[in-house]
């Protein structure tokens, strides 16, 4: 069985990971690839990388009507804000879609427009389903509209989820202090991704009021039943992709860390991309880099009596594109790790 | 007026930089430089980047009880634990010294040994000033003995003195997430600091274990005249140099942003290597490497209520060498910029 | 159909590469893998990447009789003069061979035992093919024993070979600059593979006495069928992977751009992995990392009379452990591209 | 004695550092810093790493003929093109000027605007003295107008320069391969120029029509006193600063390295800023970084009686900056090495 699929947005590096990601998978066939920026052009053009992998195929217009008439699912890689004035209910009748950007992500419109922007289709916002497969598996099968989980997000929840849902931590002690690599900021040509600015360089950035915030606080507060706050503290790193978080919560139970890690390893059992490493061993952004794993430890300390909890992913894999063909595996009901091993 | 300058354990990182910054300065005869692994070799054929700079000097074996006779001021730049077997009263009645291990930084015998190993001259530690001019100037004036501040250290007491000093925060709640440039662990040849082990990659190391975690301690506890704990997590970063300490605690005061800037640049008005930053500028790495400076700047999260200080120093020179010529700048009178602009 | 493959020195960075692409390949079976240095640990425990992918194998000690009664092909990445030490003509007739290491790549021993030192098995020599597919697909076919050929060297040879074997240049006038990232080093702990010492520089090494120069002469010769010689400068480049090779020589021919660009098309037209990029698109190293590709492209200058080519490999796929598996898929009569995408 | 500065196009890097070695400087007063990009920001606000060293300057806009009243020398930091646009005969008349374009490199008009554009002042040629000190000191000395020599052109001049002056090499044959970091790129905000499409990665660019072409050719050629071509390669390399040139030509005499060398330290006996390394102590780039010398190997191969000579830069300082203000103080008089030790 091959499925038609559309890109919407292509040439960005999400777009690209997911092409070259689809590229090799055995039931999908590439049908559009649309780019305002690089219309007509031939894809391996833009991305020399993919010639002799990539067919011949030409950027073109994001008319979407048309492609949706012409292919079984959508991934639209595309800005926030831009992605929700994009799609309606008639795409979304004949579509599945996977969006990549943070429109549908959050249950709240509210909370929406108070980090985003205006909402351009709130009505949408009851059918997504957040696209985490740890979590949302079920849901994700017979989803329409997959609001695929964001980087930070994604590495943060999967981190820290085993902590809230089973009550071991204090709720209103969460500090998230995360990692990434440069590729986080996008393809956009901006004067803070520049080499000379960011090489041998590392700052924090967005301080208290990144927005990948209150996604991650809808689904820890999901897990431990309770609205919670988190502290989260991006920082930019001199590497191309990764994403590493360091959580830390105050302890709020005896067991120690063999016990909690055996906690982990219950949650996770049937999710072959969440590894929980042995202990003494320490996740590291290269153990994960062009997979779509996460890697998790935890440590305890005796002295604090805080939890620290690490977690590591590749950006652009597990944290976007890795993590829309797997969301695309599960509501088509191919095996979860076509394509992403 | 020119001071005869010895330093023990010249060729490390460490070493080398306080080399490059003493060969500058016009009030220094660097006479001895002593090295282990490079005996009687020039000291530019190991580091050819101070040719026509560092007059022809052999690296000659630490016979410091001669040296001890033909110089004003020795530099202790040896590994821990080394340091401290290196010296006895004799040496101190004879010469200033600047000791840039841990050896006497923890006025605790106790705490040492728990945290490092036995120490060689315990008798010593009594006479040790800590070696943060930002607090201790007055006693650095006439020390004998100055424990130059460590690197992680430096930059997370500085970061975080004026909350303590003056109860800004809940002390039990003091993370401090440290960032630091591959240099802070030395130039000895080991498996984990390999260019393809560490570029490309970010890592967190000795999770509530590491040796600094005491120091900031003792000197975040004078400040606030209480026993603290803090949680303090080292990441490595693929850049050569810099540090960057992310600090999060529970604020216990209404005071905003601004006043608490003001309290900031009151505690350091005094200082010209402490920079408290203007409003929205964050500390970049980039802003204090190959200076002395320390950037500062605080942010609060009415959310959380917590407060996020950021500092930034170069791990090797206000972290350690720069520090260091500062140091010896009070004990002897200079200008205690000399060299250091 | 499956195969029992055995690794000899599968911890170094070629090893690693080569276990993780054969973990993938639906032919083999991972039998063995040896280390000296990491006798009975897990590999998975050594390199976590690998975790979920390779099943539980531990580390054994290199018995290669043993070994060689129970596989069916053995792959050598031990160090030069290790391997030729390794096998005799008994081994050789029980299994296939393809040694990473550049035993058995020069023809001749005299130039061997030049450039490197004594070998242990000249009597092999004349069963060695020269372990390059694009110019000895049919003798690898039913080699014994295969001399993978080398990182610089493969770079280097396919990017000049067109111009040499159809006489367009000066065989006097080769000149090679080569740019390599660090892992071309290895995985053995020395000082100039560490980060301070590589990152944020470059030099050249080996400058006149790279031993990857007679490797390279003897291919280009044969191609010329001329005793030639060639200038070849190798440099560290701050990255983990890629060659850039940079090469001149004095063109002999009236034939444009498009005509000699005609010449490489036609040359490696059944080379799945040879991407002659289109005009004014030039090799950079990025294309090709992760993949067993070399990009190639040429210019003429005619201001001076000098082409210039240049190629990208990635050093431990297309030169070093993806070249293996390719000779290995040819040996089997498996797609040559099995396991290599 | 304190002389009077403006710096046009102050915020590039080019302009940065030159800010940063100007306001060391004992003898010089900045007066004006022009910007359009950043119209009365004050200085430190672009370059937070300035405060505390560099006085409260806001830049202004480049009102030449009002600036050029007020100071006694003018440093243009502006693009090519821009330059010769900006300054006439009254300007000179009032005032010395150091131009870091190319403007007023080449001597023949032609030349330029082949390789650039349209000339703005083709008058002023004539009066334009090379800014390479260590051939042309005593013409700057008496300059009005001094083109500071290009970052490729002044690594790649002093590298050879001593071969073609004593009639050493093949003039035909000669080729540079270079490296240089990204900042060669400039400040400007551009897609090449960004971390992730130049980190990790190496290309060759501007392969055959590289602007610094001719610059090179006009200053080998007059050491020859014949008009000689060369072949030049620039590269890119994933690091901050730095240029390395390879240098390849044919030699034609018999003198062996170690006399060769000699006729090297002859050449530069006066120059402090070039550094002839010692036998078997090869450049790299790190040795010249943040330093204003020039680091310079040779190497005979007797296979291919090629020599290969190898220099190294700080392109923002030796080659730029620090070369400008070396300039400045010799036409003022003031100790060459003032402010760039």
């Amino acid at each position: 069985m091959k499925i038609n699929v559309a890109i919407i947005g292509s040439t960005g590096y999400t777009g690209y990971e997911l092409v070259k990601i689809l590229a090799k998978h055995p039931n999908v066939n590439i049908k559009y690839l649309t780019s305002r920026s690089n219309k007509n052009e031939l894809y391996i053009n833009i991305y020399p990388q993919l010639k002799h992998i990539l067919q011949d195929i030409k950027c073109v217009e994001d008319d979407i009507d048309k492609i949706s008439k012409e292919v079984d699912i959508i991934f639209l890689a595309l800005p926030h804000g831009v992605s929700s004035a994009k799609i309606n209910k008639d795409i979304l009748d004949k579509n599945k879609i996977i969006d990549l950007s943070a429109d549908f992500r959050l249950k709240e419109l509210k909370t929406y427009e108070q980090w985003y922007c205006k909402h351009n289709s709130p009505e949408l916002l009851k059918n997504a389903v957040y696209g985490l497969a740890e979590i949302y598996r079920e849901q994700i099968k017979t989803a329409k509209l997959v609001a695929n989980a964001g980087c930070y997000t994604t590495c943060s929840i999967l981190t820290l989820y085993p902590l809230l849902k089973n009550g071991l931590i204090d709720t209103d002690s969460v500090i998230i202090d995360a990692k990434s690599g440069i590729s986080g900021s996008g393809r956009s040509v901006n004067f803070n991704s520049m080499f000379c600015e960011t090489n041998e360089n590392i700052k924090a950035y967005k301080i208290a009021s990144h927005r990948h915030t209150p996604e991650i606080e809808q689904e820890l507060s999901m897990a431990c039943n309770k609205n919670i706050k988190v502290q989260f503290t991006p920082h930019l790193i001199p590497m191309n992709k990764g994403i590493l978080t360091t959580c830390y919560a105050k302890l709020k139970t005896n067991l120690d860390e063999n016990e909690i890690r055996k906690i982990y390893k219950e949650q996770y059992k049937n999710d072959y991309f969440v590894r929980i490493l042995d202990e003494n061993c320490f996740p590291e952004t290269k153990f994960v880099i062009n997979t779509n794993f996460i890697d998790i430890q935890i440590k305890i300390d005796k002295r604090t009596n805080n939890i620290i909890a690490i977690g590591v992913i590749d950006n652009l894999i597990k944290g976007a594109s890795g993590q829309a063909v797997q969301n695309m595996n599960i509501m088509f009901g191919f095996d979860e790790k076509t394509a992403l091993l």
